[in-house]
């Protein structure tokens, strides 16, 4: 196996990628250095070491320091992690191309579908920045920011389609309440963490309403299963779903009061517009932005998404938030294992 | 496709029971007959329509009776539903055997192993009443009864060997509230339902522990796993598992305060002893009597199953709970589907 990273660079100083920052700061001494695009946020973290507006209290490791300077960041980085708002992604990595060492691996954190192509982070970032597919790879599993920034015992996938890179990246954020597992399953990984983000709205929206723990399993399970049928008829493996990255995430996000999608679901639910729920959250939560790119995929292969279709149809307005639990256990009476009508 | 059943006998009137007799007479002007040891139970539900020390005010439908006289409410039923606590069901079938119509179909409502046989119920019933498999049936799924009682909008697998017969009893239970889907895998039903139990307990210490989403996640992901593995050993399907009655029941259980064995393993990881427990609940949660047999079951087929183990352990004093969420998430780096070493 090559040596650990020399040093490693996260671009972008949100929740998560400040909270994985410090996993990979306490997973070892390597220095970790973060990307901000706010001076503010920058000297907060190299002075004080902490990102109060995200992580309030939580004290990030000495070895994590944070820049402005996207240049001064990339330099010398041979892991290079990137976390920032997906819709936003494409459009920075031409200014970055340059700037990343010529044998660096790129990891995404980010989860979402590009609104316009449907396509996923890490094809985003090999369209963009030119890589090949064996030196990007993708994180993902039940991974609440907030419970890691307090060192909360919790797993992951790490997938690369090259299982040594998996394995080399996994070494480097193993800390001691930060489990890695490792995947070549990039595809199934990524659909994973997409859908769950609008399945997540639909639980929301269902609790709401006021519907109970019957209802939000049949719905969560129900809707890894659509989500399985979207990465595989993609290219990705059912088990991945099965797993951490899949089940796993889905089971994580609808359970906690920390999920922004979840939150975003049930303020719907209780009867919010969508305008009034993105002033209420101050942003507006991925799995809006990515439920119709989703939805777009799913269409164009052929693939039966009922809760997906009717998250997309509540957001447009077509479909009452009273409406979508009753829709999406009222199907006829069948094997479970068949498609909906 | 058979007429509907003419009189339905549901045998025990517990919490679950009376729900489900409940749901029977919501569905079709069938009569539905409780079977009830205690003569007070009976009269309360036949006199006033209520089982108040399970389902406080919820008021059962006119055609609900019920009655102590188990020949009274066999006779004539061509739908046998059992209901009884799992561990006394082989004591009670002998004496039931000769009431039971000649051709009555019979469905488990029961989640456990029969301890000292492993056996399923569906397997006991079979043995003691003589009925060739067809004429069994198993139903299973995201069912807490409190909320079934309250008429909120609920799926759930009803499974039998025979098809035709598995759809003739959805049809059945089929209320506005209530959707039951067809199978044929009986194994897989019903081991989802017995091994949830033993993964609720497994979540409810880590909950005990202050663990956070993310491990709940996680311990909830690899319980099904393990539960696959071994529902797929004993010759169920590994979709049953990811359907309704496992996942679904998995996710329900684990997510409500209204689990006996979610809120038992809670009390255990607050550190109760499992006295304490037993005194503080009033009974002994069908899980930590059905933990050993399913350990025993899956040692006897080479099935590696870490968290029922690890619960096993915690009920026999020989692990900490402390130790519990740690040891179930410190396994080597290694790729996903790997088994545990």
């Amino acid at each position: 196996m090559t040596p650990a990273p020399a040093k490693i660079a996260v671009l972008g100083s949100g929740s998560w990628g400040t909270t994985f920052a410090k996993v990979l700061a306490d997973a070892a001494d390597t220095p970790v250095m973060l990307w901000s695009r706010r001076p503010e946020v920058a000297d907060e973290i190299t002075v004080e070491h902490r990102n109060s507006r995200y992580l309030g209290d939580t004290r990030l490791p000495a070895n994590v320091s944070a820049s402005t300077d996207i240049a001064a960041v990339l330099a010398g980085s041979d892991l290079v992690v990137i976390a920032v708002p997906a819709q936003t992604l494409r459009a920075q990595l031409p200014a970055w191309r340059p700037l990343i060492p010529g044998t660096a691996v790129v990891v995404s954190l980010m989860k979402g579908l590009e609104v316009g192509t449907d396509a996923r982070m890490s094809e985003v970032i090999a369209e963009e920045l030119g890589l090949p597919a064996e030196r990007i790879a993708v994180l993902s599993g039940p991974n609440l920011a907030m419970e890691i920034a307090r060192e909360e015992p919790t797993a992951s996938v790490v997938a690369c389609p090259d299982h040594d890179t998996a394995a080399w990246i996994a070494a480097a954020c193993t800390a001691s309440y930060f489990r890695p597992y490792t995947s070549t399953d990039v595809i199934g990984v990524e659909i994973g963490g997409i859908v769950k983000n609008v399945i997540a709205l639909a639980v929301g929206i269902c609790e709401g309403r006021r519907m109970g723990d019957n209802t939000k399993a049949s719905v969560i399970t129900r809707g890894l299963a659509e989500t399985t049928r979207l990465a595989v008829a993609l290219g990705g493996k059912a088990e991945t779903l099965a797993g951490l990255a899949g089940m796993g995430d889905l089971i994580a996000t609808c359970s906690s009061a920390l999920s922004r999608n979840h939150t975003a679901g049930h303020l719907l639910g209780q009867g919010l517009t969508l305008e009034q729920v993105t002033v209420r959250m101050n942003q507006t939560a991925e799995g809006i932005k990515s439920a119709h790119a989703v939805l777009d995929s799913a269409t164009k292969l052929g693939v039966d998404m009922p809760i997906t279709e009717s998250v997309v149809a509540v957001l447009q307005g077509h479909l009452s938030v009273n409406d979508l639990g009753p829709r999406l256990l009222s199907r006829n009476l069948k094997p479970e294992g068949d498609p909906a009508p």
